[in-house]
């Protein structure tokens, strides 16, 4: 008797476990499903035909992304704020520009961020082409005042005007505010990172660890998938920050942000940003507009209690943080690897 | 008897030819005698058995060189004036440091440069270690005031301990200036980049164009290899600037740096500076301690004015710029590829 109540016993266990792996595989392939409706794996580039990224195009970008000799002083480029050993980010709360001025927000990655409904955090630039025109005569970024200096100062350097030529042929003068966008924005638009999370889209479960499943289900039911979807997981659309409560209350923000308001004057746009494009965020601390938050998990409990009103366990933060961390891809070569630029002659 | 002309004067013309080939052949064996004799080939590293160039005090002193964030305010590493994609050096006059003050002088390259026989123009510091522990709290570098400040901010990112404990083993707190120089010194004794001209201290003749090798000629017969000798092409000594005439009357520098004098007080030493180390030369204008002469042809024709006393041609400039550019290296891939700094979390 004794033996056959240790058979049903040991055959129980063994059903159950069985029927529990079965249930585990099934919920994992739900929660693939899920995840495949709501996000997107990065393309190759984010370039388009409108915004081509030819090699010549790429090469003269990524030349002038690391080249600070077009900056007032010479000493600025994009890769400042921009730094591949920080991830194309700076790691400051708010960035340092030229002449070591302030700006008033932090700096965002130029990784994966291409595809972004628009640029900047208040969204004023339509799209990276837009931003790099517009930063050659920015206070913070290269200091000019106007575009006819940073093109003296490009033309005062041999090879630039070689490689304008080959990169927009057949312009008499492509030296050129919008030239310069399109290279840089062409060079910006192959900056992707494929993460374990795009081989998970791909159907690659067990490329997220279990505590990064569980991470990603929590991400979903605490509704943060609401703004943080697509290829980005994030960037996609402009929100209010602060839809439970004020953001600054939250965050311990020094200064009151009103965001995209500043920029259109509509008060449906009172501390309205873009939404935060969260591919490589473990490795773009600190966090928020005005990187008021110095660490990925007061981040995303942050967010829980502003944005959906909900308090969450630690143990719901750690899995979302390892779900976070499975969106930390390789650096691309073409942007780890410093450009060898034209010396002056 | 016309035929006979002929066929004399086309055998004089060939043995005319022989005896000229011959003669440049023995011109040419004799230049790299001559070369071997001033020159030597870069080494693999500068490492030493005091400054041993380990992978984890590498690995350390890359991260730390290429890492904003342990400066005052976290903005500014060593590659911010050392940067890969400007060959070392920053491409201005005098560099920029933090809070965007203006260092007095040019910022020499870290390539090829550990072997020196000091560091910075005015050797004040001993070698690459010291320049680095120093530069820790440096006015124009990272700004702190005293060793405490950084530590506190290298503390404060998860990942650098662990790095040091590797670089240090058995040391109970391995974060400590001497440290810090032993790590960058370590990573900056890798950075060499062998260039044709080591390819023809090897014996490789035709690794130097014609041209490069009039130039080396011209180098060593007009008396420039009187100073720049032995591995660096320069760096090797203290000489003073201006043998033959103020210097500032042939560069048109707008302030009179003393050189060597402000630091030791020693008449002898009035506008002594270490002689430069023409590695990488066509890459790093603009020229001299003070970066007052923008390009390589005119920084030629200044040396021999101020230095010999001698008023080049223009064919003899040409043919040392010519000579100088086959210093040029490609970039060792330790250099041009950005680190991964440990994240903040």
């Amino acid at each position: 008797m004794r033996d056959h109540v240790r058979t049903v016993l040991i055959v129980s266990a063994l059903v159950a476990l069985t029927a529990c792996a079965a249930m585990t595989q099934d919920s994992d392939k739900a929660l693939l499903q899920q995840a495949r409706a709501l996000f997107k794996k990065l393309p190759a580039d984010f370039g388009d035909s409108e915004h081509p990224v030819s090699t010549d195009r790429v090469a003269l970008g990524k030349a002038l992304f690391f080249d600070p000799r077009w900056s007032v002083d010479q000493n600025v480029s994009c890769a400042t704020c921009h730094n591949p050993a920080l991830y194309g980010s700076d790691a400051l709360s708010r960035s340092i520009g030229v002449r070591s001025q302030q700006h008033p927000r932090n700096a965002q990655t130029v990784l994966n961020t291409s595809g972004d409904i628009a640029a900047n955090w208040r969204g004023d630039r339509k799209n990276v082409e837009d931003q790099a025109t517009t930063a050659a005569i920015g206070r913070f970024s290269t200091g000019h005042s106007d575009h006819a200096a940073w093109i003296a100062q490009i033309e005062s350097i041999d090879g630039y005007l070689t490689m304008f030529q080959r990169a927009f042929p057949n312009q008499v003068q492509p030296v050129t505010p919008a030239n310069l966008g399109l290279a840089i924005g062409a060079y910006e638009r192959t900056l992707v990172t494929p993460a374990p999370f795009d081989s998970y889209l791909d159907g690659n479960v067990s490329a997220l660890p279990s505590q990064a499943r569980a991470g990603l289900r929590a991400f979903i039911e605490t509704g943060c998938v609401a703004c943080h979807n697509g290829v980005g997981v994030g960037g996609g659309t402009f929100r209010r920050f602060g839809l439970q409560m004020d953001y600054w209350k939250a965050t311990g923000s020094k200064e009151i942000d009103k965001g995209r308001f500043d920029i259109t004057k509509d008060p449906a746009d009172l501390y309205v940003f873009k939404v935060a494009n969260l591919r490589n965020v473990a490795m773009t601390a600190p966090y928020f507009h005005d990187g008021s938050v110095a660490t990925l998990p007061d981040a995303v409990r942050v967010m829980a209690t502003v944005q959906l009103g909900k308090t969450l366990t630690d143990t719901e933060v750690q899995d979302i943080v390892a779900f976070l961390d499975s969106l930390t891809g390789e650096l691309p070569t073409d942007f780890a690897t410093a450009p060898r630029l034209p010396p002056m002659r």
